[in-house]
């Protein structure tokens, strides 16, 4: 398999925990964003959608989503499973995963992709070109806000995310507190259970790369 | 299992049409979200997120997100498999319904939500007011122009969406698609694609629902 990484975003990173917890073997090819490779024909003949990660299989098949690297992964390589073992935690994990995607990652994204100078004209990622609006970069502010609220009052008395286990919920849910830094939103000391988990984490070598 | 429903809203279709699909057993409890219902008391104390759709299953757990509600009845209803048979489709099915859901859905909710005078102040679902802003209703019209531009390339020569068979990411394309009209985006005569496999799927018996 080939990975396609980039160092500098968040996205790509989940793939690149999940790849590491399942120990699957893969090359690692990094795509410049900074420099705008993602946009470039070379990477356009991969993915037409100009968005990392993305997950080259053996057969030539790409897959351009998180979502679908994760169900991919989770069935070719079941061990550790990442996604859960019964119904009910497979169902849980999938519905935390994407509370924490659409309040904590997108968020972030829409304060960050809006405001940003570097971003100006480039508001949504992918191939085609969207201004950025400055409402929006606030109402991400205030929403992120909210999520750092709601998953702090969600880990009380709780050592996981989503179930009894590290899952993919943790995977995502880490990469959208640690990315929330970039718009300058991290954990108040009052996020006593939100640090707690974090700092339980820290030590997992998946989520020191 | 108890599915919480609105006949008059795109989410909990989705749902609903998996239900039917897989043919599981289940109650169904209405939530009149033009009387806002789902932020009284009553069902806060079943979603405290406020949305629909959200099943309950025997043992009393929830799952409020589609995702997860999709992932619960893959596992326990296996029959007839929606989410892919073998690793590589289960990761193109996610793949694509995801794409369809943040490049489709999406958009119509951004342009819908923050345009309509009956949703003022509620520009997102959920349990918080957000105020609307009218340039992000424009630009979610823009990108769903966009996305049916390119459904209709991607379904050339193809007759479901990710795989060769129906699945849950034609599901959720039938209800983007569908939903699209309440911000009067429609296909276009030049969507022959996108046309033939709408057409295609109109006597499917869930998608009448």
């Amino acid at each position: 398999m080939i990975f396609y990484d980039c160092l500098t975003a968040p996205s790509p990173r989940r793939a690149r925990i999940l790849l590491h917890e399942k120990q699957a073997p893969h090359e690692v090819v990094n795509i410049d964003l900074m420099q705008g490779e993602q946009l470039g024909e070379a990477f356009k003949l991969i993915n037409p959608s100009c968005t990392v990660p993305a997950l080259k299989l053996e057969d030539g098949t790409v897959l351009t989503e998180n979502s679908g690297i994760a169900a991919y992964l989770e069935s070719a390589f079941p061990n550790p499973p990442m996604l859960g073992k019964t119904a009910i935690e497979k169902g849980l994990i999938a519905s935390w995963n994407s509370k924490i995607e659409f309040e904590g990652l997108y968020a972030v994204a829409e304060a960050l992709r809006n405001s940003s100078p570097m971003m100006k004209g480039r508001a949504i990622t992918g191939a085609n070109n969207y201004d950025q609006i400055p409402e929006l970069a606030a109402r991400g502010l205030a929403r992120l806000n909210v999520f750092f609220d709601r998953l702090n009052e969600h880990l009380e008395e709780r050592d996981f995310i989503a179930t009894d286990e590290f899952s993919y919920a943790d995977i995502t849910a880490v990469v959208g507190i640690d990315f929330a830094r970039i718009v300058k939103v991290q954990a108040k000391p009052e996020h006593t259970n939100l640090i707690r988990w974090r700092t339980n984490l820290a030590q997992r070598p998946s989520l020191q790369i």
